[in-house]
């Protein structure tokens, strides 16, 4: 039984509102031994006034021992089972800069790179050469033409660069041509599986007549391609629940997976203080909102436990603003864990802090990880909590007589 | 893997016998925010100390977020998958009260009702007709006759019946005639899906002549039917688990459900002393008992938070009868949550207890939410149960070599 069917056969109406903040990489781990997480070390007293109110537990993103990339670990948040619905960077950068995908347009992520005389790699990133300068490149190459295939090219950053194909049957299972070091030539073009043949030439045809154009080019004569995905949209929130739904994150990848779900994404906030005014200027317009808080894991792949503390510290303190608007669910968690003593994202589970007027009380205090284990949410994957929030705002009915 | 299969490839013999009480709807929340359930207000002090000594956890009766039916409720605490195994209203109401269904029977729920002189319905129940009434209008129907399939009808209670037709490929895809509200006709009878065509020019020529026949009559000249199914039997306990089985219950539903697995149902109970006689007076004719208290759950649709108190103090009383058999396993949960406050059935886990001789004692110290969530079985779904007393009770050998 797919489990989005069934919460979409059991889908009600109501008159609730949803609030998912998500504080992204928000799990940890001590610094010392036996210590306190970053969370635990946080002071939080707003967090933890509201996590004796509510229902906690800890979420695992995917399965025990699995750490998720940012892209199924938010698919699992919304709902999806992150093991049937994958989705490639390509597609995510091109959501993420506003790109209106049509289905089976694939998408890549293009870097403008450098090569020396013998076409091998010297600088990756083209030295991070500035936004006008790839705005400049990009130029030189939107108008190649091939043969029944439409080009979209767009820039996204710095050296980083949007590839877009449309027409025809087109297959995104194909490799990175990027290869991941310096003094070797780019990867020639591959297909993952024989059904991706057609797609390779294409693109060969592609990346051939960019590098005659770019030959001459200085700041970056090559480019390269990364996460080639073809775009299958996925059943939209207002399909699936029957709700309308908005996005407020500061950084292009999370309004792209938002915006995969069918989320509306508001505004261009550049700090936290601006998130939390979105949310309280668009807060009759949507039943759903997702609220994303990126410092929290880019200070975890940093390895900086005290800026991750400072993050969460924050956070909490712009948290009354957001229950000042009382919503009828409010849920806090993560998408995944990055313990800055690992620097990077891991398989840890989630620390998870559910309120609404039907969460059942707990033993849990306070929020933070071991806390939140004592909770009588239990541990239980991430794409569950969808059913949960949905429950508690009271807009499914029963299941069966 | 399906788990049913599995569990039957590993059962062994034992001479070891399981008792599993259900409180219907026994979860709860509190009534006053960070108060305590009805469980936890409860005085309960022999489920107390029974679960000082037990296994305790919290039991997902479908998924997280999902409010079960008792159907699906209960069909998970006997070990069958809820999303896979799915049975009606019809077919549970045939066998609650006895009725021999056969496989691929179709059995629909009749209310008797009124309609004004331009057809449309006036009371839905007749105005709870006494069951000699109801007797005697099925006598007027019940020699209906229709080529090819064999009609059944039964009086149920008060305005309630059955149907069963038989014969034929019969399906059970119908939508109710029961419009659930009045001022407008009963709806025409449709198939939910074109197989179920057939079916329906079957149930169209039965309503037309049950009309006809009731046209002049003044308590309930009209039918509506209602939760069609087509009965195909589930694998039994017998076949699945090799132990005899039987239902101690006082609600035909809960028999129904019963004999759905294959289950008897022991005598007609009208109290909770009755039961646990029952139980005592039986308890040598059979492998595992299952002990059916409903109050819990009605108390808690009616919104009664005093009332689902002193049902589960009026339990926990009756419980030395029970302890005294000296059960080899026994565990005491609920089929699903049934706050008052929400005056329904819910989506919160339900507290288990799990006593055998070699059941793990845990952290929890009194039989209730919170305390279950401290127990060391966690919180796992439903259908997982059947296994964990299977086990203790020493039926189950090793998996795997």
């Amino acid at each position: 039984m797919d489990i989005l069917r069934l919460l979409k056969d059991l889908v009600i109406p109501a008159e609730t509102k949803i609030v998912l903040l998500v504080m992204d990489g928000l799990g940890g781990l001590p610094q010392q031994g036996n210590g306190k997480t970053e969370l635990e070390t946080a002071r939080t007293p707003h967090l933890d006034r509201l996590a004796k109110t509510s229902s906690c537990g800890l979420l695992d993103p995917i399965l025990p021992g699995v750490t998720p990339g940012s892209g199924p670990a938010h698919l699992a948040l919304f709902g999806y089972d992150p093991l049937k619905y994958r989705v490639g960077r390509g597609v995510l950068a091109a959501l993420g800069i506003g790109f209106k995908l049509q289905p089976s347009d694939v998408a890549a992520r293009i870097n403008f790179a450098t090569v020396d005389d013998r076409g091998r790699v010297t600088d990756r990133r083209a030295g991070r050469i500035s936004n006008e300068e790839n705005t400049r490149l990009i130029r030189l190459l939107e108008d190649i033409q091939i043969p029944g295939v439409k080009i979209f090219l767009r820039t996204v950053k710095e050296h980083r660069a949007m590839l877009v194909l449309r027409g025809g049957d087109l297959s995104g299972e194909l490799a990175d041509t990027d290869p991941q070091q310096l003094g070797v030539p780019p990867k020639d073009i591959v297909a993952l599986n024989p059904a991706a043949e057609p797609t390779t030439k294409i693109v060969r045809q592609f990346l051939d007549q960019a590098r005659e154009r770019l030959a001459d080019e200085h700041s970056a004569n090559m480019i390269l391609t990364r996460g080639f995905d073809r775009y299958e949209p996925l059943p939209s929130f207002q399909e699936l629940y029957g709700i309308t739904s908005a996005a407020i994150a500061a950084y292009p990848m999370y309004k792209g997976v938002a915006r995969l779900a069918g989320m509306e994404a508001l505004g261009a906030p550049g700090s936290l203080a601006e998130e939390f005014d979105i949310l309280e200027q668009h807060y009759n317009d949507f039943d759903y909102f997702f609220v994303h808080v990126k410092q929290t894991d880019s200070s975890g792949e940093d390895g900086d436990f005290a800026r991750k503390v400072s993050v969460i510290e924050e956070t909490d303190r712009w948290l009354p603003k957001l229950t000042a608007l009382q919503p009828d669910v409010l849920a806090v968690t993560g998408d995944h864990s990055t313990p800055a003593v690992l620097h990077s994202h891991s398989w840890h589970a989630v620390p998870l802090l559910l309120y609404s007027r039907f969460s059942r009380p707990d033993a849990a205090s306070a929020f933070g990880e071991s806390e939140c284990a004592r909770g009588c949410l239990g541990r239980f994957p991430t794409m569950h909590l969808m059913g949960l929030l949905l429950a508690n705002a009271l807009r499914l009915t029963k299941y069966g007589a």
